[in-house]
């Protein structure tokens, strides 16, 4: 199932077009080129990144053409006969290797390489930047949310306060860092993620009274029935109305699976009523809390000792309210089999160059320890700089070498199986294990470390000599 | 043209189909009720809200429906029979009166109002608030960082950072603000707005040397052409590049249209290099800013004199980087010809009840003074009371009164002709000079006047004794 319907080959920067014209008419559409995809900085001040997105990019990219709609609207703006003519026929067939859906990853370490013509992996920019960027993002925030919830339901209820169709891959994407299930049934529907949802305070006004409501709720859903209590008072009404459904229910044979709890002092409140259910004997009924939370909330809830068993999460999950933009980037490493660089007078900008793989190394304990940058093909590093303050290095002989990046897809066709939303789930519960705890801790978590191989690093050095002699040079 | 080709009826909270088909099987399939959409806030410590992303509502809900193969999913989730027979026959057949997009909105008064069955106005609660939240808060930033910018251009660069396919309405939303041209494709195509875009620095890369690369783009886009000067280093090597550029131009009768520069120090690079092209004779050659831009570091740049001629904005435009979200809701206000409300142990969340419009009343130099929220069929009201502090109240009989609400749909038609991105950015810039300074100044704007009718007043009063009673009494 495919989110974009249609023109998705539009979802493109205007100059993505225009340069891939100026390429064509250059003669360049055939010089080969590869890009990395990468960030600089961890968003929310955390220690790592969890990767997503990746299904969608490549589910795209193996079907990605113009149409002939969107090749008339090019050519009304003036695009060139002969190139439209060249994108007709334009499919992506590049090579990508890649980090898999759930990869905990770092600042610097190229997480995507893109390889063929320079037109093909300069056209899919802006897509891989808005598809990969986005998803990363929501994944990070929502494991996030779920070190903080530790083994308590999540349940994503944003779809409201969604940055419009970004609710589409945000609901995925929580899923991916750790979300239970999303109130979203578009996403729930596309990406096989668990619906959830029951009442809102319009149920009760629109009963007139809240036991009736109650009561009509228990009657259509006695399996799955969870009902608001904060409609009117939560202490004085809600929680004595649920208490009375719960008992009718129990004459019934059914069970009232949970209270909800939307506004006011949820520490407060759900102490409260877990004291009103465990003294009618309820001790069953669990305790659901929502209203403006986010990871932070969320502990300081558990650490007052908030008897809450799940946690329904809306806009400062699907908007990454505190930081809602990874500013991940493209960049060109290698234009027609040459190792090149972007320099920049800040030097923490400049980039790596050339065709590069990324290795992690794991502690004797099974826990990571370092990545290690190198050009494609090093083998048998042992030690690993750091990228700019290079008097820094890092001894690996000890440790276990893995490789985190795959050739995912080759000449525009996926390779093997993607990954669903909650295999990729596992996997971010799986690494999550093997990352070292003062990298996940929220406040001012250690900064993991990415080396460079000497290799890679005289490589750099290199180019930035030519390269800087060159500019003054040209000149 | 729409933008979701298929599934909008499952862009939608789960629970807007759990309630739905409680209505159904409780026999209020055709129950009438009216909802208001309003919010409490203004973001970004704004005075005001640019309303937009009513078009896309409205063309969305004129072809609202459930496809067989969505049926299908909902069954497969334990919907009953007799409820999906309901919704294959589904359509929106409600009464919708709003305020036109590009309306300047403030807090707590209803922007717009739905009419219809119990269940049409709420299974269209989610959809209606994903757009109008997300396309008002774009505009609004928007509009703040066109009242930074003067009458200097604006470009949206965001594509690539936006919230994945949030970019689709942030782009339209970012035009109605005030944004002159976009770089996405996708929402230019859509709705009709200006592309723009030139090279990236991979351009640069991709000829080795920045001259043969300016030279190349000159060749290929002689009318509209932007160098960007910052690729190795924007004074040594960028703008002495893109002055021969602009020279050779010149012997072929040919203009260079602007140089840009992407990173670095703004302020002094634009007075540097104004003074190099200066120098070259090169008046006419404009200067375009970009790099993490938003309103305030605009009217910062323009406070220092930084000669700049357009601005390109991206990541803090597209997902309003201070603060991505608006927190608008969807309140019922009347139940089967009963005006109903919320209250709330919070007083300020107390909703007002009742089919309502809005007047505003205009002083005598045609300037906006207050706003008046009125039972629908009130005229002629002279005083309005603070919505909470009712001992405060605005006397209003020598204002000019005009209705801002007006009726956008009725039977699941659109009313009239929509406007387009550009007619509502017209609306904006008009209603802008309506609009006092004191609310336009981003630091501590001025509250504007919101108030109630003695009506509206006293049946709030009414409804909130005797919800306290009946509650109490339930119980």
């Amino acid at each position: 199932m495919k989110v974009f319907d249609s023109h998705a080959a539009l979802y493109i920067d205007y100059q993505q077009l225009v340069m891939a014209q100026g390429y064509f008419l250059s003669g360049k559409a055939q010089t080969t080129a590869v890009f990395d995809y990468f960030y600089r900085e961890n968003p929310f001040g955390n220690g790592f990144v969890v990767f997503a997105g990746l299904s969608d990019l490549l589910q795209i990219l193996e079907t990605y053409k113009f149409e002939e709609s969107e090749i008339e609207y090019l050519q009304s703006l003036g695009f060139r006969q002969e190139f439209l003519h060249y994108l007709r026929r334009f499919r992506f067939n590049g090579i990508i290797h890649s980090m898999r859906e759930g990869e905990l990853v770092f600042p610097l370490e190229p997480i995507v390489r893109v390889e063929g013509s320079l037109i093909e992996t300069q056209i899919i920019e802006t897509l891989l930047l808005n598809l990969l960027n986005f998803q990363s993002l929501i994944a990070t925030k929502a494991s996030r949310i779920r070190f903080a919830a530790g083994n308590r339901k999540i349940y994503d209820f944003g779809l409201r306060r969604a940055q419009g169709l970004g609710g589409i891959h945000a609901s995925r994407a929580a899923v991916v860092g750790g979300v239970d299930a999303t109130s979203n049934v578009y996403s729930a529907f596309n990406y096989s993620l668990e619906p959830v949802g029951t009442q809102s305070h319009a149920w009760i006004q629109s009963y007139g009274d809240e036991l009736t409501a109650f009561r009509k709720y228990a009657e259509y859903y006695p399996d799955n029935c969870i009902l608001l209590v904060d409609t009117y008072n939560t202490l004085r009404s809600g929680v004595p109305n649920a208490i009375k459904i719960a008992k009718e229910m129990e004459t019934r044979g059914q069970k009232l699976k949970a209270i909800r709890i939307d506004s006011g002092d949820l520490a407060l409140l759900s102490k409260k009523s877990r004291a009103m259910l465990d003294a009618a004997r309820l001790n069953y009924v669990q305790i659901i809390a929502s209203n403006q939370l986010d990871e932070i909330v969320i502990s300081s809830l558990l650490q007052q000792g908030a008897p809450i068993d799940g946690f329904g999460v809306g806009t400062r999950l699907l908007t990454a309210h505190n930081c809602p933009a990874l500013q991940g980037i493209y960049r060109q490493c290698v234009i027609g089999n040459q190792p090149t660089l972007k320099f920049s007078d800040n030097y923490a900008k400049t980039t790596l160059p050339g065709r590069k793989k990324v290795m992690r190394y794991f502690d004797t304990n099974g826990f990571f320890d370092t990545d290690g940058i190198m050009l494609e093909t090093e083998e048998g590093i042992d030690i690993f700089y750091h990228p700019f303050f290079t008097e820094q290095h890092r001894n690996v002989e000890e440790y276990t070498a893995k490789p985190i990046m795959f050739k995912v897809m080759e000449g525009g066709h996926i390779i093997g199986k993607l990954p669903t939303p909650s295999e990729s789930a596992n996997y971010v519960a799986h690494r999550f294990v093997c990352l070292p705890p003062e990298y996940k801790r929220f406040e001012n978590p250690q900064q993991y470390k990415v080396g460079i191989s000497p290799s890679l690093m005289r490589l750099r050095s290199f180019l930035f000599e030519q390269m800087q002699k060159g500019s003054l040079v040209r000149r």
